[in-house]
């Protein structure tokens, strides 16, 4: 993208994009702002950009923001989603996109654990990151559990997430859904602050960023 | 499919599949029927094949059905859905299910010329068909075009196809869409029953088998 910016204007263009996330996670959105001087109107930039990017890339918009706008440190909250084929059959055209439960779920028993998780807590229960030197207090603004046609689609914003924690508080759900832990057990681990007494962790396939807030 | 059967029922098991379609085409469903002596409940069949079927294929329900049921002579229509992104931009993880089209089509237009080939008529203009001693006629029973977020959904129902006929015959309304086409002139392609007057075949990526009516 750099390159295709840095060819139009002819200027070195510098990406500055709102985050990175664990390698195999996908993106349905994902923002990133760059500086120009370049009087190219921004539908010919779009255009162009979607001409020559690779076919997993796309850019769905473009507008003009503030000199100052920084598309990782403005950033008020992220929304994930994560999606679960809990069908008895595989999702053929989106398995590559989507986590497979063949065990029937319990939806209510996932969102009683989910509540315990609503606030600001600290999160070192549900994070591979091992430093004790930087917080890891964070706060989970909502988690929402919702079934069509057998997909689970779990969205969950907060102002940031540590590493690997939405796909820990993600299979530790599952374990609840499964209804082989409850929600007392559930704020043991959360209390405990240890990783090994969560769940284990689901794969990225089913992980996208949906949603980045300003 | 047919060696998991096999080993099921201790039998040796036939699949008689309701069709072929072109390769590179998809299924969003498809029929298939077997018989058997074995009185294994058709749950724990259902189990066994998404078990072990490789997660390209999904067996979404089996049913029993009278003895003389044949998944293709008992065949009445078939649905067809053509998939097209008619967006700016790629449709990331639908990439491989879907056909691009960045040029802004005009579904009324389509619709317009659709509508004249709705019932019985002798498609030699929309098939690569070259053998002229079997009948070209078939019957189209609906053609509905929808679209939702740039995405646009064909379906297209009929009692048979011939060989690419709903391939060119997209690819034909879609000239309509980009208005190089006009009711009248798909009226002349119809009736000039010349395969070269027709438009160009859709890429197959795009295409499902959606339904099979008995």
């Amino acid at each position: 993208m750099e390159d295709i910016l840095s060819e139009m204007t002819g200027e070195e263009i510098q990406l500055i994009g709102c985050g990175r996330t664990d390698a195999g996670v996908h993106a349905l959105n994902y923002t990133a702002n760059f500086h120009t001087n370049s009087t190219i109107n921004n539908e010919d930039i779009l255009i162009r950009l979607n001409d020559k990017l690779p076919d997993d890339i796309g850019v769905k918009s473009l507008r003009n923001a503030s000199e100052r706008f920084h598309s990782r440190y403005n950033i008020l909250s992220k929304t994930y989603l994560y999606r679960i084929n809990n069908s008895g059959y595989n999702n053929v055209f989106g398995r590559k996109y989507i986590h497979n439960v063949r065990e029937k779920l319990d939806l209510d028993k996932m969102r009683e654990c989910a509540e315990l998780l609503i606030g600001s807590h600290d999160f070192q229960s549900f994070t591979s990151l091992k430093t004790k030197t930087k917080s890891t207090v964070r706060t989970i603004n909502y988690i929402t559990i919702s079934e069509i046609d057998n997909t689970i689609e779990i969205d969950i914003n907060g102002n940031g997430f540590l590493w690997n924690m939405v796909r820990i508080i993600l299979g530790t759900l599952i374990e609840a859904g499964k209804e082989n832990l409850n929600k007392d057990e559930m704020l043991v681990i959360l209390n405990a602050k240890k990783r090994a007494d969560a769940g284990p962790m689901v794969p990225a396939k089913g992980l996208f960023l949906k949603d980045v807030e300003y």
